[in-house]
């Protein structure tokens, strides 16, 4: 997608193979930084310190470690360390787990010799398929905002997302974000509110700077908007994107969804999921009962990243001596929920 | 209520009677710090630059205001453009145009020698009774956590709260918080989740902050949290103040107090609004449909206040050209509330 007018991927292989480029996304939106990645071992801390973030691009951003530890060392006993190496880095992201062990079977049953040329094709092919795939959710997902559109005859189209589900956390495109995209691409009016998705913003600062450079009018709200402009006909729909899908179709993201869904629900207004068909977890019946909810430091809470005289600095929010608890996810029960997006259809 | 092991109200006399204190919440919970209010004009200023705010104080505020202004001169016509100057600083405040009105109404009626002594017992009744109030509706609203905490055998009953309805809301006790506090001097065991309260973190700051001298165990959370802690049985009871109660029980309150009865509701759990009966309007038949939000400035969604190097600053959370809309209020509709604390009783 765009950024300062010209077309980015999150992630992509220098034009000589020798480094991989990355959006340092830590910076974003004060400041746009490329990254080169030279080592397995810096794409490992590069995942782990969350240069970068978001399921599809931390799939992609191993398959591309593992191709940088290949061209190192084309030894298996080298090559088993990388793929540990990266599963350590963000142990609970399905999508990392599934690169690092693609690579692994269709290395091992080929030659030394054709192993760093084999890990390069593997790792731009599990790139490209992301992409592919965020391309056809959007695809399927912008019918439901044509028919909102045409319902409206043309009136701008009011979406409220949580969080971000955009190109930044896939290779390109995103999930939630992929219908808006290609509804603009289409000519549609429309316009996004964008919850700020304390603790960390990436809503404020993800998801706005994603739509500011892509030109698509939007507006920043407190996380507890939502309700009040769901009551006052202000949102036409809701669509979010999606950590685990469960096999009852409860759905966990980022925590506040579950509120968002409350109000869509309480005003009849569609709430949409969407998310690459990889991200259903069909091992987990009940996704309100059995999905584990991550726990993270309340300091996240208790402190906040910002601009301040040009440098970016975090301010404590609240009294010294107060605690404070940090869940990042919740899980939305599938009763509240219009229809799942994938890259095979709407359900 | 205590700060630092020792008893204050947010407004009180000096001795002599020569100035008003008041505690300058523009600086909590960084620093405490009491200021002295030596005419009506710095009152004024003080209202209507937010060093104190909240229904009943800026009440008390102002009849304090009117003392302050008929010592300096006793002259009606001098009297009657005091009372314009303290209106004018929060237009649509209730309490604040109660009190003004009190002491214009009792001080024209006698002569210009009464008028100081009559103006400093006015303001001081209205402070009491104000005080008296909330006393009162943390007499009623703990017979509420009374039966939650024999419910469950004296284990910790955990509470949710929005935005800040405590003391510093009020002369003493507050609203929402006075069964809490009520509830301690009781030695029931109760804990506080605090919501922090986006965009100006009234939770974060200044329910934390009292909570903190008081001694009560609390926990600040984003305000994305309480769906998911009432999912999982992780929150009791909920308990928010209220800004304007309409005739069929519609209540608005700080943004987001719809999101979180709409939680309470999905998990059956109570949902309490408790007020001072003055904040009931009946003239508003149905709350939701209008009762006018105030719409402020984005640039409080768009930064945000905090501690750095020991120095109080702004920081700015979003790109510099995304833009940000600012509701101050929600309306929670009748439906989705348990009961209504007043100094009345419990409805």
């Amino acid at each position: 997608m765009q950024v300062q007018g010209k077309n980015y991927r999150t992630i992509w292989l220098s034009e000589n193979g020798n480094y991989v480029n990355i959006i340092d996304q830590r910076k974003i939106p004060f400041e746009f930084v490329i990254e080169q990645i030279k080592s397995c071992q810096e794409m490992a801390i590069a995942i782990k310190d969350m240069h970068l973030r978001g399921a599809g691009l931390i799939g992609a951003a191993a398959g591309f470690g593992m191709y940088l530890a290949v061209k190192e060392s084309a030894v298996w006993t080298d090559i088993e360390q990388a793929a540990m190496q990266l599963k350590a880095t963000r142990p609970t992201a399905v999508n990392l787990a599934y690169a690092v062990d693609l690579q692994l079977k269709r290395l091992k049953v080929v030659g030394e010799e054709q192993r760093c040329n084999l890990a390069k094709e593997i790792a731009i092919t599990i790139a490209d398929e992301d992409a592919a795939k965020c391309k056809q959710i959007g695809i399927h997902g912008v019918k439901l905002i044509e028919d909102l559109s045409a319902a409206k005859n043309g009136e701008i189209v009011n979406v409220l997302t949580h969080c971000n589900a955009g190109w930044l956390a896939f290779v390109d495109y995103g999930s939630a974000l992929s219908p808006i995209y290609e509804a603009q691409k289409r000519g549609i009016a429309i316009h996004v509110y964008v919850d700020e998705t304390r603790p960390r913003n990436q809503g404020a600062r993800l998801t706005a700077w994603e739509l500011e450079q892509q030109g698509i009018p939007h507006t920043i709200i407190a996380d507890n908007v939502g309700g009040h402009l769901m009551q006052h006909d202000m949102v036409d729909m809701v669509i979010v994107g999606a950590d685990r899908v469960a096999a009852n179709g409860d759905v966990a993201n980022k925590i506040g969804t579950y509120l968002k869904a409350l109000a869509a629900n309480d005003n009849q207004i569609p709430f949409y999921v969407a998310f690459p068909s990889t991200t259903r977890d069909m091992s987990i019946a009940d996704g309100v009962a059995n999905i584990e909810i991550e726990k993270r430091s309340g300091e996240e809470v208790r402190k906040i990243e910002g601009l301040y005289q040009d440098e970016i600095v975090e301010v404590q929010l609240c009294p010294t001596n107060s605690p404070a608890v940090n869940y990042g996810f919740d899980v939305t029960p599938s009763r509240l929920i219009t229809a799942w997006i994938t890259e095979d259809g709407v359900v």
